[in-house]
């Protein structure tokens, strides 16, 4: 018999503790949340669910060499910001638009790491009529959750602290399924959210 | 009194010679086309018409130095084919998805410059409810047109030659307007092909 600890999962607790960081990724580091939600949006894809993707990330392109015929390497680029979120698409015949975050803080999610870009983005969203949200994930909690943009914003600009405890997503969010087809069944909550009879409410809390 | 053949256009006709080519473009060397439509969605973002967006061109970077903290330069990097085509948004609170194309050709557009990934895209798009379109511009002919992404593909699916007359856009397709706010008002014909009373029509032809 072999003790549960004894066992080494080659993508399991091996990836968590390569994770280098909660705070945004850039580029190349791509967050455990980055990859369930791209393993997400492929499975919904695959079953004609949903179109959704993850935008590249923005690249300046400073300097290319052409060390063979039709294959350009790039030798001096930079990140740069983006302007809009990472994710979207069509689901249901309506525009999707989502930013994902992740923290390792068991109590409270840390406000920088919503940018204000990413805000104004998804106001711009709810206004031409389409679906913005957030999702959160508590990774220390193995809880991610999914938030009416609207309702976070409102949230995030009543407040003057520099975090949102967590029982006020615990309250307010949808807690997402995880699982394996799909990693997280992220458009259950979207159909509890916005496609059902009761919209989100906005409460001012 | 100066001819007008000697007035030197410093954006004109300097930049129109010094595009490179029709084919594809990779990253840094962006076609007319390609600027003229971030320069009307900018317009359009900022007078809250539409919020659409060129996606970033996906870049797969291998090599990153940090000379600086905060500051990551990459040092290798290549292109990589896009999975899907390069502007998406919302508009009157429908999902918008579309593919631009720039060719010299007086009297046909050349099929090898839609691709594969571009069609199933754009037919999943209406799957779920989108607006997915081609801008194509004949840039010798000096037009601009939008066609139906289901049109087309249903034209490039019937035929066996490798390349549409020109003929055809310019009974199937709508004339955008070129001015200077926007460089392409490409909304106006998005307006008359699917938010006017007329839908479009395939006729197969």
């Amino acid at each position: 018999m072999v003790a549960m600890s004894q066992i080494r999962y080659p993508t399991g607790s091996a990836q968590w503790n390569t994770q280098k960081s909660t705070r945004d990724n850039h580029g190349g580091r791509g967050t455990r949340l980055e990859s369930d939600l791209n393993d997400s949006n492929a499975y919904y894809r695959d079953t004609g669910r949903a179109l959704i993707y993850k935008k590249p990330t923005p690249i300046q392109v400073v300097k290319v060499d052409y060390p063979a015929r039709d294959r350009a390497k790039i030798t001096e680029a930079y990140y740069r910001t983006p302007s809009t979120t990472d994710y979207n698409g069509v689901y249901r015949g309506k525009y999707i638009d989502f930013e994902a975050k992740e923290t390792r803080n068991k109590t409270s999610f840390p406000l920088y790491m919503i940018h204000d870009h990413q805000i104004q983005h998804l106001e711009k969203v709810a206004l031409h009529g389409g679906i913005g949200f957030f999702i959160i994930r508590f990774s220390t909690l193995n809880q991610t959750m999914l938030v009416d943009a609207g309702q976070l914003i409102e949230k995030i600009k009543s407040t003057t602290h520099a975090s949102i405890p967590y029982p006020w997503f615990a309250s307010h969010g949808i807690f997402i399924q995880e699982g394996l087809y799909p990693r997280l069944a992220y458009l259950d909550a979207v159909d509890t959210l916005y496609f059902s009879q009761n919209p989100p409410e906005t409460d001012g809390q």
